[in-house]
């Protein structure tokens, strides 16, 4: 009976972070006008790590960058999306993004509620090698994203290349490979028309 | 050079995933009037089977089940959605979905091609502790969202309390206790009038 109550609560947590299913983005999915929401980046982010993960600079323990992954955006639940060159600056949308991490991890039971809490600020501090490579992996994806999309959010964005590679270059830290080819195809975008280069 | 052609593949079959994103389920987001797509309910799984694992019958590879549950859908693509009540008598959807999952793996080199084949494979079949646990996370997904949401898709879809016993007990197998709370959970969308006995 108790490991049913146990059941009950992680259940309540997964329908509370269904919401993330409502929480649009800023950029689109290939081929589409409309914004994708922020549940269907988190599995694409997902399943590009466990595809991509022979081009980790260090070797990674995969399964803790794919929890990292599935976990990453849930903060965005209770603080929004917040497009990535608007970041900087953004004095207290850590504080606001903890605070929501700490409100809905807090709906699990220990040691779960800690292991993601844990892994939440892991991803945030960039300071291990799976951390390194899922941030890498996740900037990659709107790059994708984007270059496929004929330039996808960057125009109406102001975004050039200059500042693609300014604000991406810590791909670098988590997967030098992948760093390589993002640069190559934004500056394929930058080539055909589709952004300026600064 | 040969290391940013493997990446250039690998991207390509990242981008052709995408489309995922536009393949309609019959379920809906709690709270939402409009269909969920395949995309979401992927990561959603994913995360479920993380948060959950404590409950699965016997000791399983986690990374192996979210690998699973993470391409488990990609044949949609190809196939499209179908309703899991239909499935019975439909003989030749496993035909057209493994034609779908040799096309979409096979965009990728050895070893990931084989890799992902076979885990696409070992979920079907479901003679593996991970594929079993990975089909009660699977199943459990569809009577959370309908749950929540007044019955979902199951009144229109004429679905008797019946039928969601004889059609998800295979749940047990998987994880006894999963299949006990999805049991009361259906259990109590009959009591509140949301669906039939039989």
């Amino acid at each position: 009976v108790d490991n049913l109550e146990v059941i009950r609560r992680q259940i309540a947590f997964i329908a509370e972070v269904d919401k993330l299913k409502s929480v649009l983005r800023r950029s689109s999915p290939i081929g589409c006008e409309r914004r994708e929401n922020s549940a269907k980046h988190s599995w694409q982010v997902a399943l590009s790590a466990i595809i991509l993960c022979e081009h980790a600079n260090e070797s990674v323990d995969l399964m803790k960058v794919v929890k990292m992954l599935c976990i990453h955006d849930v903060v965005e639940i209770d603080v929004g999306d917040t497009f990535h060159y608007d970041k900087v600056g953004s004095a207290d949308l850590f504080q606001r993004e903890e605070a929501a991490a700490r409100r809905i991890f807090g709906m699990l039971d220990d040691p779960l509620r800690s292991e993601l809490l844990s892994l939440w600020h892991e991803f945030e501090a960039r300071e291990t090698a799976e951390a390194r490579y899922a941030a890498a992996v996740d900037r990659l994806m709107a790059i994708i994203m984007n270059s496929n999309n004929n330039g996808g959010n960057w125009p109406a964005s102001d975004i050039t290349l200059e500042k693609i590679v300014l604000n991406n270059r810590h791909m670098a830290d988590g997967a030098r490979g992948l760093w390589e080819v993002a640069q190559m195809m934004a500056q394929e975008c930058c080539e055909k028309g589709f952004i300026r280069e600064r």
